[in-house]
């Protein structure tokens, strides 16, 4: 048993927040929590004279908190030499330009290994413990990523992308035919679950096709065939612009969700990214489904013409978690994607356009609070990929960031006016800053830490 | 003379991106830019063999940037230890609650000093060298405030708060009467500029009506006479939100622009925070009058109700640079606000609400880019102040911060695809953290460095 004391921060259920002080949690060696111990629990002094035994007990001090480790819902890893770059450009010559022509060197396997080990380190230094990506359309690059994830001690959720549409894709970056295509992603699969046994933490093979329009309805229903098959993980884009949602009506007379779910497309273990444009309907289809929407805020003010009805899709009953999509957003932070979710739900309520009216310009009742945000990144995440993680409970995972407000670089005080402990979070999810997160725990195992 | 060697991004025009690569600059002792060489000029070896010889002289290394110091036009120092804090609130619970309480606190200076020295220090540290201030209504922390910034070294304009009207501000903390207000302001203006020459880089008085509803019609007709009389600069709020625009035309008959150009205080030294229910006879009449408005983006997402029209503003003619409104506000970062500048134009472009139809959901050509939006946090700050600041070129103040790449805790690249100057900087802007600021310099003296 391994033993971390410390007063945590967490939202069992979807927005409520749980403060519990000086916790002491019990993790067993494969980095399972076996029980969370409060300071007026029976058991609580015998176990810490345990913990206090250990040379690994670590013991947290005053100003710092544990909070679960983030579920990133959707990442483009091989977009993040571009993050940040070109976004001023518009979608078509960013997709064509920009992004098609980076993906296609992936190919080059060694670039593949440089990239996503720097982005793997990255985004773990943000707090992330659990990633669901997508890949390219290569196999072998794709597979180098969830090794590289597997070796730093992420747990990653990988896809090979399936793009084999000849009318919707680049000449020089698709897969050759729908068989193919097909074919990659079983080898995937095999290969994947043939390495996981290795490492701890858990990596998956994920069936991705790109989005509808880029894959033909052979691809389509090859993939949904294999996930029937293998019970794999399933992840896509749904709906996230004007110009794909409108599409896939003009291509099939149905909607996104409709087309996905009869591909086999949607299941219980499928996420789909930013779902901007569903109804309640569509809402409905997820929820039948078990299908989860990965929010992804920060690049939606870009590429998807509207705010995802987050608190509505909530208040339905969706699956939601958050996501960055690195590269279409720029951050590799779910910090700041928490605070983007915020703001654009707000923005959502009270409209943009002042020259409206108030009851035109917005959409009522549609802000979140920043713990409902932070839910999202975790206790969403992880109810979204069907994985016991994002809470501190026994049966989940040991995944954690240990957060500092006393860090010299940055700070963060209430100045004893704004010291309660949700006034605490608050100023951490809002004010924290690379600089505060001093460990990252991934199964048990710390994989990151500030010297 | 000292000189700084490296290259430089800027904008001396809004909008318009100047890269030099390894410019060298001259600064003289008082700290303003005598020249700006670049390799092919004729003098630059010269200049450079005379600058190596200086045990002061600063070379930056492959990989680091000068950028010009930000401008930061509207900041609550008082309200520092609640940022981040109860933002979830409804705005009046927000200030009768959490806000009016804290700054009342200020009538202890030596809890205003220990925020305020904080508060500047965290400024600094995210490469804020020129701040528009809001104290507090009290006269001796207000001075304290703009002291410790001289000390510190940054340069500052500081405003004595005025909110004297009786059914308008808490009992607690208003100014006794528009005559004590006024007396006090003029006596925060002796003071501050009787300290004012100890300091190389600038502290300057500032006339600040809170906003006109909590303002007396003599209040805000003393402090007009007061700018006239004092050439000082002058600070408020216009037209934030639907409330605030709709109170200033039921009380006066007027528009918000109207009623505080009527008492004399929309002057070429006048900067308004927010604007963002203005229309384009308000926009006239800040051009007419040399008035800038302070945009503040993340504050504007909880309490503005709208967005502002960046865009189309600026093509108006109008001033603007950029503002944290801490702590509606929550961060101390103009960094975050450029992002979030951005960001929000897209929205109100592209609209959030995806039931109505595109052509009515948003409003068409408002999106700027993150160029434009560093405009705003250099050079528009500079020229909404009246000061030579924001830009490298002989004639304004070398206020630079020296932004590294290659900093060990974020590196941040382009892995050769997206290496050209202009992608170097939409990184830099995009992804940047703290940890990036390596030095930052106010009047050529060094204020912040990373060890
Ligand atoms: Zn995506
Ligand atoms: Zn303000």
């Amino acid at each position: 048993m391994k033993y971390f004391k410390g007063s945590i921060f967490h939202t069992p259920i979807h927005g409520e927040l749980i403060f519990i002080e000086e916790a002491l949690i019990e993790v067993d060696e494969k980095g399972n929590i076996q029980s969370v111990f409060q300071p007026d629990d029976q058991h609580y002094q015998e176990k810490l004279e345990i913990a206090k035994t250990d040379v690994d007990f670590v013991e947290l001090s005053k100003g710092q908190y544990f909070l679960p480790g983030f579920v990133d819902l959707h990442v483009h890893a091989p977009q993040w030499p571009q993050a940040g770059v070109a976004l001023d450009e518009p979608l078509n010559h960013w997709l064509d330009e920009c992004t098609f022509p980076l993906e296609a060197k992936y190919e080059d396997v060694d670039f593949a290994k440089r990239v996503y080990q720097d982005l793997v380190d990255h985004l773990l230094s943000r707090g992330t413990t659990t990633v669901l990506y997508f890949a390219t359309a290569h196999l072998e690059a794709s597979l180098a990523l969830a090794k590289i994830c597997g070796e730093t001690g992420q747990r990653a959720l990988v896809g090979k992308v399936v793009m084999d549409h000849p009318e919707m894709t680049p000449t020089y970056y698709r897969d050759q035919s729908a068989e193919r295509a097909l074919a990659d992603t079983e080898q995937f699969i095999h290969e994947v679950q043939q390495m996981a046994p290795a490492y701890q933490q858990g990596i998956y093979p994920v069936i991705t096709p790109r989005f509808v329009p880029s894959c033909t309805d052979e691809s389509l229903a090859g993939l949904g065939e294999l996930a029937r098959q293998y019970d794999v993980h399933v992840q896509s884009h749904c709906s996230e612009g004007q110009w794909a949602h409108d599409h896939v009506i003009e291509r099939f007379g149905k909607r996104d969700t409709e087309v996905l779910r009869e591909f086999g497309l949607l299941t219980e273990k499928s996420v789909m990214a930013h779902c901007n444009f569903i109804d309640e309907h569509d809402g409905d289809i997820f929820i039948e489904t078990g299908t989860a929407v990965a929010h992804c805020p920060i690049s939606n003010a870009y590429f998807a013409n509207g705010v995802l009805p987050v608190k509505h899709l909530k208040e339905q009953g969706v699956e939601m978690g958050l996501g960055t999509d690195i590269s279409g957003g720029f951050s590799p932070s779910l910090w700041d994607n928490i605070k983007q979710a915020v703001m654009s739900s707000r923005m959502l309520e009270d409209g943009v356009d002042v020259t409206l009216p108030p009851s035109v310009r917005g959409v009522e009742a549609s802000r979140i609070s920043v713990i409902e945000a932070f839910s999202l990144a975790t206790q969403g995440g992880g109810e979204a990929l069907s994985l016991p993680i994002g809470v501190f409970a026994p049966g989940y995972t040991f995944d954690a960031q240990v957060l500092d407000m006393t860090a010299q670089a940055n700070q963060i005080t209430g100045y004893g006016v704004f010291n309660q402990p949700e006034a605490q979070l608050q100023k951490l999810l809002y004010l924290a800053t690379p600089e505060n997160i001093k460990q990252v725990w991934v199964q048990g195992q710390l994989v990151h830490h500030k010297s």
